[in-house]
C-alpha cells in the first residue's frame, strides 16, 4: 500500500519540519511548540518577531496559510494558536485572529474572528458549527481511534 | 496564440493524465473512468482502497481537493463522483460526499454535503444555487458551445 | 530580520514581474498597467486577448486566481479590476467580474459579481462588507502607514 511506503519516509518528514520550526523560530520570531506537527506545505507570515504562535499538541495541516499582517492599519496583529487545535487543510487564519484551546477549523475556512475554546469553526467567513466538543491530541474529536494517528501519519 | 501554442502540448498532457490515473488506480485504489479529465494539479486522498471514485465524462479542474480522510471518526468515508460532473478550480469534496449525475461546483466552492442530480452548488460552505440544468460532457451546461471544448482544451 | 533580507531580493523581484507583465501582455492580451503589483504566485487565465484588465497602482497578492473563461455560455468574459484595488490572498476573481476602484478584496474571497467603488468584500460567495472606504495606492485604508508598504515590500 501506498500508505506504508509514504510511512518510510516519516523520519525525513520529521526532520525536515523540526528544521523549519527551529528556522521559523530564529529568523522570524515565531513560535512553535514541539508538540505540535506543522504541514510542510503550510505557510507562516508572522511580519514581525512575536506575530504568530502555535501551542502544543496541534496540527496545521496542508496548504494552510497564516498571515498576521494587516494591511487595513499598517500593523502586525498577532495569531495566537492554543493547544490540541487542529487546522484543516487549505484554511486561512487572518491578522488578530486568537483560537482558544481545542478548536477544529475545517478544510478550507477562512477564519477572522476568535474562536472559543471547544468549538468546530467552517465555512467563508468562518463560523462555529459545533460547541463544546471534547478533543484530545492533534483535535481529534473523543472517539476518533488510533486510525486518525496513522491517516495523518503523527 | 498562447492558446494554440498550448494545445501542442495536448498529447503530452493526455499521456501524463492517463499515466497518473492508472498510478492512483493501482497504488492508491482510486478509481477514475478513463473518459473522465482529471487536471494534473487536483489531489487525490483516498485514504484507503476504494476511497474516491469518478464516474465518466466528469472534469475535475486545476488545484481542486478531494479529501476522503475523515478526522472526527478516525475513518475513511468515500467520496462518490457522478457521471457528467463538472468539479470547478481550488474547490474541495469533504469526506462522505456523494456527488449524484450532471453536477457543477463552482470554482472555489467546499463542499461539506451530497449534492442532488442535475444541480449548480457553490460557496463556503457550498449550497445548491441551481437545479434541474441540462449538462453534456464535462458538465457543460446546454447551450454551452464547442469554445467551451476549445477553451479547456478537452 | 528576514524582512530585511527578503528585500534584498525586491530588484530580482521587480524585474521578473516587469518581464511577466510583458508576457502576460504580449501572449495572452492581458493588460495590466506598469504601475500594478502583481504577485508572481497570481494566475491570469483571460481566455482570449482582452480577457482581463488590470488597473493603475492595484496590488494582486499571492495565490489569486483571475479566469475569465465560463463554461456556462462556452465564452471568455472578460475581467475588469479598477485602479487602486487591493485583491487579496487565496482569492478568486470569477469570469465577467467588474471590480470598480478603490476596491478591496479580503483573503480567500470568492468573487461572482460585480462590486461598486470603494467597498470592502469578504467570504465564499463574496459580499461587500463595508462601503464608503477611502484607501490610497494599493489600496491602503486610509491612516494605514508605511508598515504597509514595508510589510508587502512595494
Amino acid at each position: 500500500m501506498a500508505i506504508a511506503s509514504l510511512n518510510q519516509l516519516r523520519p525525513l518528514r520529521l526532520f525536515l519540519t523540526g528544521l523549519r520550526r527551529r528556522w521559523l523560530e530564529w529568523r522570524m520570531g515565531i513560535s512553535i511548540d514541539p508538540s505540535a506537527s506543522i504541514s510542510l506545505s503550510s505557510r507562516f507570515i508572522g511580519g514581525q518577531p512575536g506575530g504568530i504562535s502555535v501551542g502544543a499538541d496541534t496540527l496545521v495541516a496542508f496548504k494552510t496559510l497564516l498571515d498576521a499582517r494587516d494591511l487595513a492599519t499598517g500593523t502586525v496583529r498577532p495569531i495566537r494558536i492554543g493547544q490540541r487545535c487542529f487546522i484543516g487543510g487549505g484554511s486561512m487564519i487572518m491578522p488578530g485572529v486568537t483560537l482558544a484551546d481545542e478548536v477544529i477549523v475545517a478544510a478550507g475556512a477562512v477564519v477572522f474572528h476568535d474562536v472559543p475554546a471547544r468549538s468546530i469553526v467552517a465555512g467563508n467567513p468562518a463560523r462555529v458549527v459545533r460547541s463544546d466538543i471534547k478533543v484530545g491530541r492533534f483535535g481529534r474529536l473523543d472517539g476518533a481511534n488510533e486510525n486518525t494517528r496513522r491517516m495523518y501519519k503523527l
